[in-house]
């Protein structure tokens, strides 16, 4: 991708009003661009970060059985009314509702439970279709109070949603346990470090809840952990009479901390209310039991670049990076130069590797190494008259160069 | 993937009220399921079908250079009043509105054009920033009030919308000439013989714009054409008294129509009333010459199903089948049978071919083949005590069966 044909291009300033190191970044380095407060467009940077942590996700989820859908945005009340939520105080003071021009009502999809129980009982399900384990990446929409960490709290969000549906709790704890499992090697491969944590359920369930938490002094959640990886539990539910690990005895910590995922085992309380049953093998009506789990793909695109930035700007994981390579090209006026970063830019794609050439003839080298540590991609590779026959390779999370050929080049990436 | 783990198997009656050919079979054989009037949850099924759509419409238009981006679905009523279209009538009468607590205005995404006009004027563009290309898929919502037509006509649909911005009338001219282009290669590679009509610009614009029509009576639109084709237009813009070709006098013909994309040459309506500029070479301020593009995946799946179908089922395109082979496996009680049913679902897996494997034991023979004709995969590959060594082979859209060992399967898919 020739950078000239890139949008937009990087901004000098700090976005008015940022107080989150993920907006101004990200913003400066153009991946998102705030149309109102809490509600971000996804620029073609940004969006290529995202479609790459959806495919990670999508990979783990599918080796568990998952199957990827779409549900609807635009929901009527009836289905919501059906499990108490569409008058739940909590759940009203978040949730955007409408009427139409014929004052039928709805509200924006808040969350999904509602409407996957409603589908799963179309079906006339009996115990042998179960489970159903079904996913997607959907637009969510909370009209949420404090709305200042920049991409990392929104009221228009993107998240991955996962529902499963069971016959009993043991089927549905043994998926909850899988699914835990997946989870950690989702982020593993995003390349965060993530605490699991106890937590309560907030307006989804009375139950305990399970939280994955990345630890960061940005964070908005406080969590009580013991350093053996023994005990983690959420602020909300933490005993402050508890100062020892009650597994080993290890002294109580807290940190600020970041959610970026958050597991639900509902058990039947959606399906007792909502009168959504399965056929046992005796034909008697049967509650279902039900999970949900969520992971915010944007959320974690900011917490990324909390955790991972100097004071130049961004250094990606490459498994999220936007491209691999940062193909820097300098005295371009020169022809045979020109003609040397060309050819590297080629070879690079026929090698199925993803460059970014900055191809700016107006810019100065300064000006172009700026915003390569800006926008943060793995490799910077420059071209010039002083780099000879080689390429000049830099790390973004390194701070020496190495003088290579492409061969070589090829074999460090 | 196992038949036995999809969700949700077939129906036998069609749904009530269903009067479109895509209505009846899609909710049927499993690939979509309607939420309210107009509003439609893509199951696992229909969401591997748009997923491939998309991903043929990502690829041509990415050789255009137009970059993927996600716009916000929420918008704020200030910036739709910019453009006069907040308070446009036709507008109004199918747009979602909506008040937050704080009694602040917002619209559902009826569509995106002032959205990426207000991203652009963020951004003080130059010439030299100019043409700018960008896409997306995202959801559009519009209180249609005829939404009889299955998944045709949604009042919350999926859009791949493309928004390109140029310095002249000339330049925008030659995009709009190479996404018609585009498009012809999209609509070509999905399977559909489509017509550009031209058509009125509703609520977008005064100038006449082109519509991508496939022809067929289910069709809402009436369109005007000369076999040649060298002419065709919407009855919208037709003159009656008009009754040969303008260009070579071949008798004008009538026929039922559906539209699947439309291209707007907008011009400078949009920067102008919304005041989004670029400077020039002199530092003069100049207004955006502006133009959009769209298709409606979901809306490409139904017209598929109303021209690929018989009295049993779908009959997929290769290009967008949610697999490739239907694999039926008979005789699974017998363990010899079950055996080479998994071998021959593992080497198909091997070898990179989609394959969806029915593998219940207590559904006959007859429903089983009935399923694989009303879901509709290009390719039926039996195993049961009678195929012997060989592997039965059918083609969905052929009536004769072959006999084949996998090596000869393999050329033959």
């Amino acid at each position: 991708m020739l950078y000239s044909n890139y949008f937009p291009k990087t901004q000098k300033q700090d976005p008015t009003s940022a107080e989150a190191v993920n907006h101004k970044y990200l913003v400066r380095a153009g991946f998102i661009d705030q149309l109102m407060s809490g509600s971000w467009t996804l620029l073609p940077f940004g969006q290529r970060v995202i479609q790459k942590i959806n495919q990670i996700i999508r990979e783990e989820l599918n080796q568990t059985g998952a199957l990827e859908m779409a549900l609807p945005l635009l929901h009527p009340k009836e289905i919501w009314a059906r499990s108490g939520r569409w008058d739940d105080l909590k759940v009203d003071e978040i949730m955007y509702k409408l009427k139409d021009k014929n004052d039928r009502e709805y509200c924006l999809s808040f969350t999904h439970e509602e409407i996957v129980m409603d589908l799963l009982g179309k079906h006339n399900l009996s115990y042998k279709d179960l489970p159903i384990k079904l996913y997607q990446f959907s637009t969510k929409f909370r009209n949420e109070l404090r709305a200042k960490s920049g991409i990392m709290r929104g009221r228009e969000f993107l998240m991955k949603d996962l529902y499963s549906a069971h016959t009993s709790e043991e089927d549905m704890l043994k998926y909850y346990e899988e699914v835990k499992k997946s989870y950690l090697e989702i982020f593993k491969r995003i390349g965060l470090d993530v605490y699991v944590v106890e937590a309560a359920g907030g307006v989804f369930t009375d139950r305990n809840t399970h939280e994955f938490q990345v630890f960061n002094p940005a964070g908005e959640d406080t969590i009580y952990y013991c350093e053996n990886g023994d005990f983690a539990e959420n602020e909300e539910i933490y005993d402050p009479k508890l100062t020892k690990c009650p597994v080993c005895g290890a002294e109580i910590k807290t940190i600020k901390s970041t959610e970026v995922g958050n597991i639900f085992p509902l058990g039947t309380k959606y399906s007792q209310k909502m009168e959504v049953y399965y056929k046992d093998e005796n034909g008697e009506n049967q509650p279902i039991w039900f999970a949900s789990y969520g992971i915010g793909p944007t959320r974690v695109m900011g917490i990324l670049v909390e955790v991972f930035h100097d004071d130049k700007g961004i250094i990606w994981p490459e498994a999220v990076a936007p491209f691999k390579v940062h193909l820097v090209g300098l005295d371009l006026a020169d022809q045979a130069i020109k003609s040397k970063v060309e050819k590297t830019y080629k070879l690079l794609q026929v090698e199925g590797i993803e460059v970014l050439y900055d191809d700016r003839q107006d810019i100065s080298p300064g000006e172009k190494f700026a915003d390569a540590d800006l926008i943060g991609l793995p490799y910077r590779v420059v071209i010039s008259k002083r780099t000879g026959d080689k390429l000049e390779v830099k790390r973004r999370d390194k701070k020496d160069t190495e003088f290579l050929n492409f061969e070589q080049l090829l074999k460090r990436i």
